[in-house]
């Protein structure tokens, strides 16, 4: 998917919503776990009740890996499902891989050419060769960690190099690799007064949020010093969203939480 | 597995050498490709002919997922291979993980609980909560990037914080964190002259050491600022080893690549 579908799709839906796919079997719906595949299942009825509310979704790995060779199958089902039923979607691999480069390249084939996600996130200490192998893929994102939403973010990414945070070296040197503008990064809700120092560095990427809701970050302070004229955010949401019922109606309760949130982008984008 | 049944195993063995199973279908003997599992076929061949003169196996996931559920399958495969049939070989899952805390728990307990690995490496990036749920397993190792081998860590690990080296503060910093004890660190044996700097941060903590062999780093010079009074070296090759013939010889070649290292270490745990 190209950057322009991506932002044609945030204009048709007003809204710049990510739905993040973590599914832990001890937090969906009990009486799913009776079927073959409960997360798959889960996944599926989430997709139906919010497709067109949001404009990506966002599997994290861990959550499919903790279930071996099953839920790297629920995975594949998901991301098969999304990309046939749903093509409109930006498909998001929250993977956080970094290798040296001929072990990247795999990593990048398995997400972005056999799984065939739009986009995979990745981190960047080991610097520039562990990335590019994934921006080297046309119609592709690679989502870097820049400022994440955690505690830790604070050991190191805002320590001082030369006079200068962490975050802000990383996404300054990685404007100067190849491919770079197949860059996204990933910046923290919880950190908002930061968006205004990473606008005068990367004032037209997209910046993938995480922190909305659980994690407690606001969406009109994000949208205030993070917004460009071409929107530039995918706000993610993923446990206020996908657990706000532990009912059989669990599908219909994401709908009313992401519509709020999704309501809430469409008054932003109007002024 | 314990640090000291590891130390054990090494006095045993006269050898400290890990081998990484980094497996390309593109660079194993072809005539494996006719078998149901080529990459578990191909691992067992290596460790049936290896196990006696090396301490460690080291997968790295990027390889297996790369082929997806049958990749994951021969991980699997792999895995329980060496826990059932050698069980005093220590493993390593080569999977660079890190998250924030609930997801980085998600893959602990992926690879240190279900597929039962004694080890997994971690990224430092996010700090602090994102790698303390790995060091909650007991009798089990998060091996940490500090340094790495490749040329991109002169992007970030060595840039000077506060007058300091990243990858210094990164080791220093995550000497405070709970259950630390567990922790050991990747540094890159392209690097021999910084070893002499990492143990005076960590005399006592196992290094794993990739960049001997295909990536051209010098075993006795890591050796000569790296070692321990409990030697406290790990000793990566993967490619040397692994693919030093493509017919059907590749595991009896493997041995003697592998003999050279564990002569070589022999000699040197001697002086």
């Amino acid at each position: 998917m190209t950057t322009t579908q991506l932002v044609q799709q945030i204009r048709q839906k007003k809204s710049f919503l990510c739905i993040g796919l973590d599914v832990d079997l001890n937090k969906i719906p009990q009486h799913l776990l009776a079927l073959e595949d409960p997360i798959f299942e889960f996944n599926k009825a989430i997709i139906d009740a919010t497709h067109d509310l949001c404009v990506s979704y966002k599997p994290n790995t861990a959550f499919y890996e903790a279930y071996g060779l099953k839920g790297w199958q629920s995975l594949q089902k998901t991301i098969t499902y999304l990309n046939e039923k749903h093509s409109e979607i930006f498909t998001i691999a929250d993977a956080k891989r970094g290798d040296i480069g001929n072990t990247s390249s795999m990593y990048a084939k398995a997400f972005l050419e056999d799984l065939n996600f739009d986009s995979v996130t990745v981190a960047p200490y080991m610097g520039k060769d562990s990335v590019e192998p994934f921006l080297a893929f046309e119609n592709k994102h690679t989502i870097m960690l820049a400022l994440t939403s955690n505690e830790g973010a604070f050991d190191f990414q805002t320590k001082s190099i030369d006079g200068e945070e962490l975050y802000k070296t990383v996404i300054k040197t990685s404007k100067t690799w190849k491919n770079s503008q197949n860059l996204m990064y990933v910046v923290g809700a919880t950190k908002a007064e930061y968006f205004t120092e990473i606008r005068k560095i990367v004032p037209n990427s997209f910046l993938l949020v995480p922190g909305v809701g659980a994690q407690g970050g606001s969406l009109s302070e994000v949208c205030q010093y993070g917004m460009n004229e071409e929107v530039g955010l995918l706000i993610n949401s993923s446990r206020a969203i996908i657990y706000a019922s532990k009912g059989t109606d669990f599908a219909q309760k994401a709908r009313e939480e992401a519509l709020k949130l999704q309501l809430e982008m469409e008054s932003i984008l109007k002024l």
